[in-house]
């Protein structure tokens, strides 16, 4: 029960689609992450994941649409959604999601991060 | 599936304790708050609660001591665990927790809120 600071947490680590855990509540955790270039076409079987935008403007691309989420803006996708994350410049952003979520979902992508580290 | 920008809706209203729903994930509610002045003690006998701080600074008592949330801060109070928050000015908030909770918990107060607005 302290405090949880996000930008002293987003300078302890500098890589990309390599999302941290920073919190966990009621079967959810809440992570931080790094995301830049184009990420994996992928949806989640069972799971919602919500973006929160720390810094930088995410664009959520999915089969008939672009969404851009800038900072201080969150979007939500619902589970069995198809979607690509695309980070023309770095974005640091905030997700919620159940602690079962994968990163890459469904897909099979070399970014697949799995037991990840808190901080 | 479109991005939810926190400043616009905290624009849309202006009464202090009294959550709207923004989101909906997992079973759980993403709210917006704005506080100011003291809350009831309480405590949620089964959910966790996590108190995003968008602008502000929120004292949370606990009843062995308090901790200061600034804003781009958060803190997760466990079920069970009493607490309660205090604004000595305005302080705006995300609160992420089940879509069960009760603003008051266990206690009886008039400030209670149940069937919140979605804004």
């Amino acid at each position: 029960m302290k405090p949880v600071n996000l930008t002293e947490k987003l300078k302890l680590f500098s890589d990309h689609w390599n999302p941290r855990i920073v919190g966990a509540l009621n079967g959810q955790h809440v992570k931080l992450a790094k995301l830049k270039g184009e990420f994996v076409w992928h949806s989640h079987a069972e799971e919602d994941e919500l973006f929160l935008v720390v810094s930088g403007a995410l664009k959520m691309e999915f089969r008939d649409r672009t969404e851009v989420i800038k900072t201080g803006e969150f979007i939500i996708v619902p589970a069995g959604v198809e979607h690509r994350p695309v980070a023309e410049s770095e974005v640091e952003v905030l997700l919620f999601e159940p602690d079962t979520t994968v990163n890459t979902g469904e897909s099979d992508d070399p970014r697949k991060r799995e037991d990840l580290d808190w901080i």
